[in-house]
């Protein structure tokens, strides 16, 4: 069956979006559409250039005979600070401070939108770090971490409390949670990691870090490297913070629970954001 | 600025995708890229003979002032099938089976390209259901459910085993497991739930059905009404089940934990899937 180019630039769309990160070669499009490489050419720079304008990501073309079409998502600078404006107004509400300075996200990481825009936003900040898995642990981490991960197209390893689990032999270490200074444990499952994987972690809120280091120690135990932290909030006034490097969106400082007051400000992830574009201009990814 | 067709074409396909079962106005596609209505008209046109073509949903338009255009994601049954079929190839490997019956599910789940085609798969069979919420339990339904609410556009409800739970006043209720007949704690934040939300529950195994129930019962505390309870894999071979109506993608016959023996089969979903056509045909939701 011809594709006309409009039929084909709406398929293309939908297939580049549904497969981020992944070499698609121009043969695979030309024999779909009967149409000539050199007309999938142009469909493509038709594409590349309205994702650039519309801050979708954009498009790398590889050469050669291997070659193709990668679609990396990206967020701009200007979407990023937008999503976080947004995200920084929904979480001032001091009727979400729950007991311990914890704070109640679960209708922010319950809604699947919300949770897709700061997974891209994670996933820009970390696409040039050559991420193979993102961990996060059990419960609330566990939308973002899809999020990242979708973005990132890399699996997700899924971090337990406890020791529920029912996945065969398990990994487990001890760690001191920050903030409560108790002893808990941490599972993995044995076979849901290989070693040597590049792991990006990702959690929902970072108080000292306990959670965070008890990650990290994990990794260590299967031989895997860790590529990046990012949390969704972090919050300061902590005598001593157990992560040294992380990427937050939100920061809560000035948590007081008795009086219920909390101020809400942009995370770190900024100067990280300026850093892969500075990587960008300097061709370093292509 | 002024848009050409062929980047409009892309723009407003990456747009209807990310926004699900959500009304966009003409004025809208009309505004951004300072077009007339009869082009845009014109433009989702196409895109709709595409969306359809090539299985990825349909369009539905609104007629009014207040109207615009649906996207609807939609599987067709031979995708359906596809994917169900990929799906029990993977799961007769007799090394899944884990102790007590259960299955090691852990990569399938941990994979964010196959989530979200058993999600779209899900979202398609319950499209014309109303439903508010998907509803699911810690921890390995997550992914699930996340995939499938956002096919939906709905937000996604998580239940939590034991009390470990930092979210303000819970509504708890004791449940009894199916297979082991020990009674479980089931709970969920007062807050993150309505009254009066109709819920589907989405779990990605299912035994004797008692976590399920205990869902069921949970909704009922919550004043909540049941439209629909999709689970990923049910294993037969048990004596009474719990849960009667459900839809399954894939289904465990003649397990042999002993014998590290299993048997995979399709699920109950294909009459499903029919009667939503069935029921399109006859323009019932139009």
């Amino acid at each position: 069956m011809k594709f006309r180019r409009s039929s084909r630039l709406v398929d293309m769309t939908n297939h580049l979006l549904l497969h981020p990160q992944h070499l698609v070669s121009l043969s695979y499009f030309a024999e779909k559409y009967d149409s000539a490489k050199s007309s999938i050419s142009e469909d493509l720079a038709i594409i590349k250039q309205t994702f650039e304008q519309q801050g979708i990501g954009t498009l790398i073309t590889v050469a050669g005979a291997a070659g193709g079409v990668k679609f990396i998502p990206m967020v701009g600078e200007e979407e990023a600070s937008e999503v976080v404006k947004e995200l920084c107004e929904v979480i001032a509400n001091p009727d979400r401070l729950l007991p311990g300075g914890y704070l109640y996200l679960t209708d922010i990481l319950g809604d699947p939108r919300i949770v897709n825009k700061i997974g891209k936003v994670f996933a820009s900040i970390y696409s040039n770090h050559e991420v193979d898995v993102v961990m996060t642990v059990a419960t609330k981490g566990i939308p973002l971490a899809y999020a990242v991960a979708s973005y990132l197209d890399v699996p997700v390893v899924i971090v337990r409390h406890g020791n529920r689990v029912t996945e065969g032999s398990t990994v487990s270490i001890n760690y001191v949670s920050g903030s409560t200074k108790r002893i808990q444990t941490m599972v993995l499952a044995k076979r849901s990691l290989k070693e040597g994987s590049n792991v990006l972690i990702i959690d929902d809120f970072m108080k000292a870090g306990g959670t965070v280091n008890g990650m990290v120690s994990i990794l260590e135990e299967f031989n895997a490297n860790l590529k990046g932290i990012g949390v969704l909030v972090e919050s300061e006034g902590v005598e001593e913070r157990l992560v040294d490097e992380y990427i937050s969106l939100v920061k809560l400082t000035d948590v007081d629970v008795k009086e219920k007051q909390i101020k809400v400000t942009v995370g770190n992830y900024e100067s990280y954001l300026k850093q892969v574009e500075i990587e960008d201009e300097m061709g370093e990814e292509e």
